[in-house]
């Protein structure tokens, strides 16, 4: 195939992430510009996935005991879906999308090397069958962009700095940007940065541990508003994981901070009150934004400064909606002189910015550009990322 | 992506089979031709899986009890198995492919649709990380072929008849292409036929009986030339399977014809000799054969004639090697007036058949035409196969 010249197009972004709710997908006018492309959300649509596909969908990820069929089955109807909710999301738009990019459901991630049959291997997973996407919509897909940075030596994650890069560089201002899915991370875009520049990591749960407490708690879904935070008191707690010790380029899941992690948060805990429990782990998802944000983005003696001080924050995910989270973050960072606000503030809806984020990575793909930041994810180059499927 | 106007292209073809004993390298020069493309293979090579990935493939396929971390880590395994095995060939030829078709390993196969949370729904699974191959080689990849078909309401099998047809047809002649793998497939090209007149369907099982029977009889894991089988005596048998009933086009696999399938096959059985088994699971291999060219490919009373008769036969797959089971299809083909003999015979290499077939899908793909044969698929349209990795 040959890569065009970089064109205008409207690209469908879709993305699920690790907490399984459901869809968003955000159609997009991506088109060439001044230093990076330019990128404009057209319209945005979050879709919850039935009861029985989000069950089928978290009881996958990273199972100890599964079948073949049961995974195989599962990809293919996640394909059915992703292509119905872009084919709902563009009858709003009244604009059938030139190409989808979809990031599809993560089903395993394992950025550090482990032996497999002799061999140490780092190998991640995302699923949801491309060509039914494409043959359902009858538009090209671009799927699966994180085994190409993994491939070439990168964590597959995170992805979304080119985004952030080409939304929010600014020629004056450190600028942080903050995004609260299940897993928190920052990217790091020091004024006047070129991509090359560009420093990003996880830092670490956000509302991955908070759900998996409000499911066992309160038998819901998630702390809405952040209002059970705000009702506690936050306890003394070790956040103890062998990942805040690393340094970035670094990435983290469910393997990390899934089902055992908060299994042993809940034991530790099973004589508190149940409110104090979710302001303690509400808390935890600031402080570890906050200590990985002195750790590795402050200068220390005798220490290169990798930024010497950002001013703003930008936040997008589903934890910008937690307002005990969003408060408690803005008074941690005032201290440090960082304001903080939502991207929305910037004109990018906090939860359409992860699917413009692979929109952009789609559309780079499609004209044979590269979607990683190395300096973000570790790669020893940068690469063209996902595999395309023809429709 | 912009489909350039087709070339002619080195393509490294990569295919293992559903006895995941290893992979076949087959390396290709494709290049546009009067009608359809032309295919020669410059170089073919044969890589056994070590022990541990053949049984960890074995494992995996179907498996009713695995987990998600395992199937990950083997699809990047494989990968990284299949980049070296296409180094290792290229290093032969001393020529480096421009393109790298893989097939992958097949871990799920349902061509006919069955209820998943609610709703009917087909899949297929191939496994095999493209990206992996794609940075390991620095040559862009084509991987994925079957969901395509499917979604567009095939089986996503048989493949190969793209090959056949380009290969194999001929002005005059009715023919018959034969491939013994672990399940056999005939395509029929009538004297000629347009691509939209061959027809192809799977016949049950070939090697994957056969190969499961010497195991538990003889603890090895083919009949070597046929040897055992030649000094067996056939038994009488009732070959049941819904799958024979069907009509085309129909795909089988490991679900129809597999461990369960020869497990009851032996306990039938368990009173006889061992050799006379193994002549018996031979037998089947060629009277299933007969029995869906008879049924399927004659004309009958009342009904219009898919094909008159076929005059020859060219056999490929492993089984080819086995002299008892080629005997037995040239005397019984023979009655009905159809000369048996093997690719090789007609300039193809009986092993790298499967591999070149792919190749040549491929390098269809590359320029963005289609590759399933509606026609033995049973898709609805003619669609462009896999998923293009760059590099």
């Amino acid at each position: 195939m040959k890569t065009p010249k970089p064109k205008a197009m409207i690209v469908a972004g879709v993305m699920s992430g690790t907490s399984a709710d459901g869809v968003d997908v955000a159609i997009c006018r991506i088109a060439p510009g001044k230093g990076a492309p330019s990128v404009k959300v057209l319209v945005h649509r979050a879709f919850a996935y039935d009861k029985k596909l989000r069950a089928a969908a978290l009881a996958a990820m990273d199972a100890k005991n599964t079948s073949t069929a049961e995974l195989a089955r599962l990809s293919w109807r996640l394909g059915e879906v992703y292509a119905e909710c872009v084919a709902k999301a563009a009858a709003d738009l009244k604009l059938k999308p030139q190409l989808i990019a979809c990031h599809g459901q993560t089903m395993y991630h394992q950025g550090a090397a482990e032996k497999y049959l002799g061999k140490p291997l780092c190998t991640t997973w995302q699923m949801g069958e491309a060509a039914v996407i494409a043959e359902r919509m009858r538009v090209p897909v671009v799927s699966d962009f994180r085994p190409a940075d993994m491939a070439a030596g990168g964590q597959g994650a995170p992805l979304v700095p080119m985004l952030d890069y080409c939304l929010f560089r600014h020629a004056k201002k450190n600028r942080l940007l903050l995004n609260l899915g299940g897993i928190a991370n920052v990217t790091v875009l020091p004024a006047g940065c070129g991509v090359d520049d560009v420093m990003a990591f996880d830092t670490g749960p956000a509302n991955m541990v908070i759900d998996a407490c409000m499911q066992k708690l309160y038998g819901k879904p998630f702390d809405r508003g952040g209002k059970i935070a705000a009702s506690g008191t936050a306890l003394n707690m070790q956040w103890a994981s062998p990942f805040f010790g690393m340094k970035p380029p670094k990435s983290c899941g469910r393997e990390e901070f899934g089902d055992a992690f908060s299994a042993k948060l809940m034991e530790d805990f099973k004589a508190e009150q149940p409110q104090d429990i979710i302001a303690t782990v509400t808390l935890m998802t600031v402080f570890t934004i906050l200590a990985a944000y002195r750790e590795f983005c402050w200068p220390h003696l005798g220490q290169r400064a990798p930024l010497a001080r950002a001013t703003e924050m930008f936040v997008a995910g589903g934890g910008a909606k937690n307002k005990t989270l969003m408060r408690w973050l803005r008074e941690a960072f005032a201290e440090l002189g960082v304001s903080v606000a939502t991207t929305a503030d910037a004109g990018l809806a906090i939860d359409a910015k992860e699917a413009a984020a692979f929109a952009l990575l789609g559309w780079l793909t499609w004209h044979g550009l590269p979607g990683n930041v190395p300096s973000a994810t570790g790669a020893r180059r940068a690469v063209v990322l996902g595999k395309v499927t023809g429709a």
